[in-house]
């Protein structure tokens, strides 16, 4: 997808929400969990429950996974339907790939084409050769992991090189990289503080930022440093909106949540001038 | 897996052989793209001929991803395949995973519990909650990404953090992880020259270490700095063993490519005092 699509997006509905698909079946309702392939049915509930209030989907790959083959043959029904009924919607594989470069390779061609998404996130630890294989498609982003929303990322990505944090240093290498202008990044909900200073090595990236809601961040801190003349900013919500509800309403009660972000999103806009 | 088995296996076949499936089915030969599972078919007939040389086998994770769900489909049988002829085997997905907390127990058990492997390659990036959910699993191994064999391994992972290398910063921090004793790490072959500092970090742990043959690594400089008590190394060899032929003989040359670095390998190990 070329971003213009998902920056008119964003204008038209009023919203920079990202949805989560990390579906748990411990936590879908029975009717659900009746039906022959849950996974679908659930994350096909939620997306036509939520696709006014949201401009992107994030299948969490982890979630997939772990049913093995049959999990990855649900992300691909998925992935079909959200092509086909919404094809203006911005995707998302929440991967964190990375490997060597004929491996990369491998792992963008299975994300971009065997599964269609128009993006992946991607951790930057192997550097430049482990992430360029993945900018060489036209048309498809790649997010790059910066400052995480989690605890550990105080382990490595605060530590100081030269007097700059290691999240800093992987900004500015990567925006030499070929094919950086299809670059955009991860950066936590929890991390506000730090999006400042970001903002001024990043200016012009989308930042996809994960940690609204059950992980403590704020949206308004967020939106405070983190929008840019496109907006440039997917917030994205997982559990919060996904599990608003764990009965038989969990569908409308997930339209409400991501309503709810939606309508504070707008009220930024509104009153945003980049 | 426990540890004890693995060690006990490479003293009997005199071989610290690990095979790497990146199985690409525009380098099989015809006799195999007619069959109706190429890649299970292929990566049978390598496990076979090669198994009297080897003590452990790493599917490419992505070469199966980028098949969708018929390459998982594919990996799982190959894995059933393994556990049941061979459980002596130690097991490797080479994954390269790490996401936050319950995103990791989610491929914990993708690659513990619904894949059977006995280990898995992890990425550190997001440091200490990222990883400690795949040391939580009893008698399995988390392989941490610490000194990569490619290119990009200068871009991060060897700048200097208090005059501390960003790698070495990895091995230290993460030793005092819960379940750290089942802790193994990556470093590819041509690092050799770091061998000897990674030892004293890391005295007692296994190492994985790819990039001899196609990537330019030497063996002998490997196993200089490299073994420990328990000998300590997982040698790896993708290309040179799978692709050692394209013909219909593919299989014989797998198995004279892995009899060649096996017998260099206990070479090795008869001289070799601990």
């Amino acid at each position: 997808m070329n971003l213009s699509v998902l920056i008119s997006e964003i204008h038209k509905k009023q919203s920079f929400l990202c949805v989560g698909l990390d579906v748990d079946l411990d936590k879908v309702p029975l009717t659900i969990l009746k039906q022959p392939k849950p996974l679908v049915a659930f994350s096909k509930a939620i997306i036509d429950a939520t696709i006014p209030y949201a401009v992107a989907y994030k299948p969490n790959i982890a979630f997939f996974e772990t049913y093995g083959s049959e999990g990855l043959d649900a992300l691909e029904e998925i992935m079909s339907y959200l092509n086909e009924k919404y094809p203006e919607v911005f995707t998302i594989a929440d991967a964190k790939r990375g490997d060597i470069g004929n491996t990369s390779t491998r792992y963008a061609k299975a994300y971009f084409e065997t599964l269609g998404f128009d993006s992946i996130t991607v951790a930057p630890y192997m550097g430049k050769d482990s992430v360029e294989p993945f900018l060489a498609f036209e048309d498809k982003h790649t997010i790059l992991l910066a400052l995480t929303s989690n605890q550990g990322a105080d382990d490595f990505q605060r530590l100081h090189v030269n007097e700059k944090p290691i999240y800093q240093v992987v900004l500015e290498t990567s925006k030499k990289w070929d094919g950086s202008e299809r670059l955009m990044y991860v950066v936590g909900a929890t991390q506000a503080n730090s999006l400042k200073e970001i903002r001024r090595i990043i200016p012009d990236s989308f930042l996809l930022v994960p940690g609204v809601g059950a992980q403590g961040g704020s949206l308004e801190d967020v939106a405070k440093y983190g929008l840019n003349k496109d907006i440039g900013l997917l917030v994205n919500s997982s559990r919060g909106i996904i599990y608003a509800s764990e009965g038989a309403d969990f569908a409308q009660a997930s339209a409400q949540a991501a309503k709810t972000l939606q309508v504070s999103m707008a009220k930024i806009l509104t009153s945003y001038k980049a």
